[in-house]
């Protein structure tokens, strides 16, 4: 029978020996595993960043598939360090809330805080979790144990607190949530509410700059030419066709973004 | 049995959820399809560098391999999605010409274009194609579906223009076409032609730079060097040993290459 | 049966075809094999850091691996190109050192010399061994090839010379022999040297920049403060928590590492 698909996301980056090691961990336990890489150049312990890589991700995997995430900047402190399961998949996560913007879209998720150290690597270092506890525990579900084997069901976790934007009638509010590697930002206004006032012409403000061409693809803009379109998340972006609107626009995560009719303001 | 490979190749880097979206979305219909990452880190939206770096991996690979391609700056235009057979390969690509170089190696293509939504996710968005369409088709692929059930055959597709060398006796001209990883600079002059050139002492110059020193290997040369030799792809690749030819040479794709006789011209 | 493990190890970065030409090669003539990378981003030509991101890897894989190594500055030279089997495990690299480190900690090596040019690619190009040597023998492998077919066994290799640490009493002297994607300084310190003496109050010395503050993760330290602590791999670490602590530190590589007892100096 196949292995296992066991998939792996942090923020390691691809000149360390980290990722290797993890994926040593999980073969040598489980051999037959098939490790499938998510991405391994996050933004080094941004758990906002990750939040928004899983969520964009994690929902179109198949169930039994078992995801590894080592986003950690609490690596040897007191944080837990749970299995997840929603909609039939498996997650192992650190308790900083990496996990529940993407779990909203998977199905209501059962939670274990994981304890049983015989599930571990023998001698657990303070500073990689991800190879010591979490690859192996991936390795063991992979070979077969249960989740109610790693540890205690908690009811009880870290949420990250996802800013919401506002959508007040006519005037749409929120803030870039996400950079991609084009440059292009991801705010977060649903696109529905930004295609429902965008019907007619809109002015959109990102930062101090304001954007004024809405298009459904990059192309149908100039080289050049910022434009405001549904991502393919569903949310509104604001991108440059041929460019780098964060550059462009000089914006980044947090810059407010705001849509509203153009026919309510003057300039 | 084992799964089919499925190789995939981008621009979308290791950051975004994007290349992780289509392994979800293609495990998710085919969860024993063996993914194959063949590069992410193409430049963004550059057809030309796609098409070189596609010449130099696909010929290799074995029949019934599956290569799924996203540098796709029309995404959401009227441009046409491909799938084409070639040496018993089969890439799905857009129709921008990325493909065309890397076939002329592999035998005469068969083309269809992609029209059967039955394959297509159900909500296809405007800007992500890759995992909207061409990563479900690559994996009702993978389970056996035929590629003409896809879509009517097409004998009409952008060829992407490659530029020529001249090979005038006793005079080569090209330009650079690819800088790879360590700033080689790889021409489009072929290595057979330079070979013939350079049984005699030969100048090769590179926009205003001179390169006198050829050589088998690099590390011929002292470090820091440069020096001229034939790419392992066969064409002439001007290196330098242990360092950075493209910053040293202030070089880059569309620079002049030419060689001569050092004999034919005085200093 | 589920195909043989075969690893890959690289400095080609993610926009060249180079890596993926190898796993055509070897998908090619053992399309079960299942690959694995390990990473590509390795410094290029860097042997020394290969070692030291090979030692922090390669112990943890199951016996039967395969792992290509192409980090190979001297490719095209005399420098041979090896086999080593250790502790189970299977390396294909070329004579510069990069493997002895990582091997040290899995068992006596057997090294065999590459030269039966009946498992290369028939055309060999003095640039790109790893996919005309390397990569065609590691699908042979996989495929039952035995190691004694490859080559003559030598007893004779180049050692990678790995500075080591003085260790006298009261007094811990090395330097920074990795840095990694975060930016934290892996020193050749043994971690239980340093536990020994620091339990007391010591400082660090790095360069000319003095730490005081040891902990045991790094989150115990407030953000921006330079620690020390045992690295994953059980070496002396000075890390910055949630910051950069080669920027912070002005070190990289070579930079010296120094522990004293507080007690034992003034200032």
């Amino acid at each position: 029978m196949a292995g296992r698909l066991v998939t792996l996301t942090t923020d390691f980056g691809d000149g360390s020996p980290y990722v290797a090691a993890m994926k040593g961990v999980i073969l040598g336990i489980d051999p037959s595993a098939r490790l499938v890489d998510l991405g391994h150049g996050l933004l080094p312990q941004d758990v906002r960043h990750a939040a928004f890589f899983l969520a964009g991700c994690l929902p179109f995997f198949p169930p039994d598939t078992i995801h590894v995430v080592v986003v950690d900047p609490g690596v040897g402190t007191a944080r837990a360090l749970l299995h997840v399961e929603a909609g039939g998949q498996h997650l192992l996560v650190p308790d900083n809330g990496c996990w529940t913007l993407a779990v909203t879209q998977m199905g209501a998720p059962r939670v274990h805080r994981l304890a049983e150290r015989r599930f571990w690597r023998e001698s657990v270092s303070s500073t990689f979790h991800g190879r010591d506890i979490l690859a192996p525990v991936a390795a063991h579900l992979a070979r077969g144990v249960r989740p109610e084997e790693l540890g205690p069901v908690v009811s009880e976790w870290v949420e990250l607190p996802f800013p919401r934007a506002s959508t007040e009638a006519g005037r749409l509010r929120g803030e870039v949530v996400f950079v991609d590697h084009y440059g292009n930002l991801i705010s977060n206004i649903p696109g529905a509410a930004f295609r429902e006032l965008g019907a007619g012409p809109v002015r959109v403000r990102v930062g101090r700059r304001v954007v004024t061409q809405c298009v459904d693809a990059y192309a149908e803009a100039d080289p050049g030419t910022p434009v405001a379109l549904v991502s393919s998340g569903g949310w509104l972006e604001v991108a440059v066709n041929r460019g780098n609107a964060a550059a462009v626009l000089k914006a980044r995560v947090g810059t407010p973004v705001e849509v509203v009719r153009s026919t309510d303001e003057t300039t």
